[in-house]
C-alpha cells in the first residue's frame, strides 16, 4: 500500500511510519517539524535525544534496507504543495496526525489558541479538499481523541462514535436514530477534534470521501520495536508542562526525585494505550477501510483506564517517589467515572500490551536511563484554563 | 448600548447597523468590505445601487443626525487590531455576521470551500478569543443558519438549537438528556456555521461568554424603513447565481423577462424572513441575552416555510413569468418537508411580514425599478456540489 503520513516526524507519527515501513508498505513522511519548533519556544526538549529526519531516515535504510520519502511542507498553509503531493504520490492512504496535540499549549494564551485552531482545522480541511480535487479514492484515517466525549457519562459506557437515541415525534412512537456522540472537549485542542469531527461527516457524505476517525486515548511508552533498533530512531518523550503526557510526567518526576504532582484529587479516569498498540491499531484502521459511500468510521482506540492517583500510586511504588496533590489548573470534574467500548480493535486481533506489565521497563530504559537530560523547571504544568483560576494556583505551579 | 457590528457592509450587516443606529444605540461597523471585493472578483453587481461606505455613513447622518464608526478591518486575518478595537471600543454587544454566506461561493472550486472555512472559523475564533483576553463582560449575537440542521427532520417539527433525547443506560431507567441538534448541513459554507456552533459551546462553558446564535432562514426583501430613506442608503439585492438566495433570483428573471428556473422539482421546503423581521430579531436577541454561565441561547429566525415550487409560482403570478424546471446542482433531496419552531421570537412580540403581502412590493419597487442595471448571464447557478453532477447538468446551468 502507499500511505503518506502526515506528521510523521512527531511522537505518534515516527514510530507509526517506520511500523508501517516495516510491513513492506510505501511510506512518505510530510512534515513541517513544527513540533521539534516548538520545543524551540517553549525552551524545552525530548528527554530522548531525538536525531534530526535525515540522520533518522538514513538509520532507518541502514537498519530496514527500506527507505521513506520526506517532504517538508506546512499543510495548512501550503495548499498548493500539499496538492501537487496528492496527485504525484497518489497515495491508497493517508494517515493524518498533522495537528497541535497539546491541551496545555492550545490553553497558554491567545495566540496558541488561535495557532490551535487555525491550524488543525486548515490541515484537516486542506487535506480533504486536496483529496477530493485529486479525483483519486484515499482513504484518510485520522487520529482523534477520546477528548472529544467528555467525561461526564453518568455511568453510560461509551460507544465508538455513535451513539443510539430514541426521540420524541409528534406521532406516538419515539423515532429511534444513531448520532455522532454528543461532544463535550474540554480544551481548545480537544475542541478541534470536535471541529474535524464535522468536517469528515461533511466529506464523507458530500464527497464520499472514505474516512476513519480514531478516538484515541493517552499514550504510553515511548518505544517500539522498530525505533529501538537504533538511538538514532528513538522517540520523544515529552516531559514538560505542555506536552508531557501524564504518565511521562510521572515516569520523569521519580526518576529526578521531584514529588509525583497529582491536579486536585487525581480522580479524574481517563483512557490509556501504549504506543506499540496505537501502531498496530493504526495498521489495522488501514487494513479496514470503510466503503465508498459509508459513514465515517470511528473507532475508540484505547486499552484500559484509569484514575490519575491510581497512576501516580503505580508509579511510586515502582520508584519509591512521593505523591503531591496540588491545585488543578484546568477546568474539570474533580473525580469521574469512564466505561469504554472498545471492541472494534480487540475484535480486528489487537492484544493490548498492560500497564502493569510495561511500566517498569519504561522506568528504567528510558526515564532513568535519560534522567541526566532532564530540566527539572520545565516539569510543571503553567497553562490556566479560565482567567478565575489564577486566582486558585500558587504560583510556583502557573 | 454599544453594539459592534461585525460585517456591517453586508446585505443583513448594513440594515441592522442602521435599525439598531435609530434605537439610539452606539453603533461601530467592522468590516472588510469583502462582499465588494468578491462581487469584482465575480464580475457581479447589486441590482442596486450600493454607495460606498463613506457615503453611507455621510447619507446616515444626514437623514438621522446619528453617526456610525467604520473600521476597515479583517477580523479574521488581522487579530491584533481586532484585539485592539474591542479594549477601545468596549462594546456591550457584538453582533457577528463577518462570514463568507453562499452556499454556490463555497462550493464554486478548491480555493473558495478553503476561503470560507479558512475565513469563517477564524473571524468566529477571533472574536471569541479577543473577548476573553479583553477580560469584558460582552454579548455576542452570531447570525448562523437554519441549514445546520439539514432537512431530513422525518416529520418532527426542529426545535430551537437543543433536542430532548432518551438514551439507554446499563440500568433499567433510559437516561433523558438534552442535546444540541445534531447537524446535517448541506454545503461548504453551512458547514461553517456547525462549526461555529462547537466554538461558542466551548467558549460559553470554559470562559462563560454570554452568546446568542440565531438559526435563520433564508432572507427577502430588500429594504427596511431606515434604508429607504435615501437612495445613498438603499440595501444589496443579490441576484447572481452565486448571492442570490432564491427569491430574489425569481424577482430579477420576472423583472427581465427570464423564465424562473426551478432546481430539480422545486419540492425543496425552505424557511424564509423578511429583511425587516431580521433586523427586529437582531433587536430582541440582544435586548434578551443569556445570563453568564449559561449555554449559548440558540433561536430559530425564521418566520413561515414554502416550497421553492410554489415559491415560483407566486412570483409567475404576480409577474406573468413562466416557470422552467432544470436539473439540480446541489446534492440534497428533491423533495421534503420542514417543520420548525419559532416560539421565542414571536413571544418576544415578532410580527412577521407576510410573504403574499410583501412580495408585490418587492416586485415593483426593487426588481423592475432597477431591471435596467441587470446582467442576464449572471443568473444560472454555476458551482455543483459533486464532481458527479457535472454530468446531469446542461453546459448553461453549470
Amino acid at each position: 500500500m502507499r500511505v503518506a503520513v502526515l506528521g510523521g516526524d512527531g511522537f505518534c507519527g515516527w514510530p507509526a511510519s517506520l511500523h508501517l515501513s516495516d510491513l513492506g508498505h510505501t511510506i512518505a513522511i510530510v512534515d513541517n517539524l513544527s513540533r521539534r519548533q516548538i520545543d524551540k519556544e517553549l525552551g524545552a526538549e525530548s528527554l530522548t535525544p531525538i536525531a534530526t529526519m535525515g540522520e533518522r531516515l538514513a538509520a532507518w535504510q541502514e537498519t530496514s534496507g527500506k527507505s521513506i520519502e520526506f517532504h517538508n511542507l506546512d499543510i495548512a498553509q501550503d495548499y498548493a504543495e500539499l496538492a501537487e503531493f496528492i496527485s504525484t504520490f497518489r497515495p491508497d492512504a493517508v494517515v493524518h496526525f498533522a495537528e497541535q496535540r497539546a491541551a496545555p499549549y492550545s490553553m497558554k494564551n491567545h495566540a496558541t489558541k488561535r495557532y490551535t485552531v487555525d491550524n488543525n482545522v486548515r490541515a484537516t480541511h486542506n487535506l480533504l479538499v486536496a483529496i477530493v480535487e485529486s479525483g483519486l479514492d484515499v482513504h484518510v484515517v485520522h487520529l482523534g481523541t477520546m477528548g472529544v466525549y467528555g467525561y461526564g457519562t453518568a455511568g453510560m459506557k461509551i460507544p465508538e462514535g455513535y451513539l443510539d437515541v430514541q426521540v420524541a415525534s409528534e406521532s406516538s412512537e419515539p423515532l429511534s436514530q444513531q448520532i455522532l456522540y454528543p461532544t463535550n472537549p474540554g480544551s481548545v485542542y480537544h475542541m478541534t477534534k470536535v471541529l474535524d469531527q464535522h468536517l469528515f461527516a461533511y466529506y464523507a457524505k458530500n464527497d464520499e470521501l472514505r474516512i476513519t476517525d480514531l478516538h484515541q486515548g493517552i499514550i504510553w511508552g515511548t518505544n517500539t520495536p522498530q525505533t529501538l533498533r537504533s538511538e538514532r530512531l528513538i522517540n520523544r518523550f515529552d516531559y514538560d508542562g505542555d506536552y508531557g503526557t501524564v504518565l511521562n510526567r510521572f515516569l520523569m518526576q521519580a526518576a529526578v526525585g521531584y514529588p509525583l504532582t497529582v491536579h486536585g484529587t487525581g480522580g479524574q479516569t481517563r483512557a490509556f494505550i501504549h504506543i506499540r498498540d496505537m501502531v498496530t491499531c493504526i495498521q489495522l484502521a488501514l487494513e479496514n477501510p470503510p466503503a465508498k459511500g459509508e459513514r465515517v468510521k470511528i473507532y475508540n482506540q484505547m486499552t484500559e483506564t484509569h484514575r490519575v492517583r491510581d497512576l501516580a500510586e503505580l508509579v511510586a511504588r515502582l520508584s519509591g517517589a512521593q505523591v503531591a496533590y496540588v491545585p488543578n489548573p484546568r477546568k474539570e470534574s474533580a473525580e469521574n467515572e469512564l466505561y469504554v467500548s472498545n471492541d472494534t480493535f480487540l475484535d480486528l486481533g489487537l492484544h493490548p500490551t498492560r500497564l502493569e506489565e510495561g511500566l517498569l521497563q519504561e522506568v528504567e530504559d528510558v526515564a532513568r536511563k535519560y534522567a541526566h537530560r532532564a530540566d527539572r523547571s520545565k516539569i510543571p504544568a503553567r497553562s490556566l484554563w479560565t482567567s478565575a483560576q489564577a486566582a486558585g494556583v500558587p504560583d510556583s505551579e502557573k
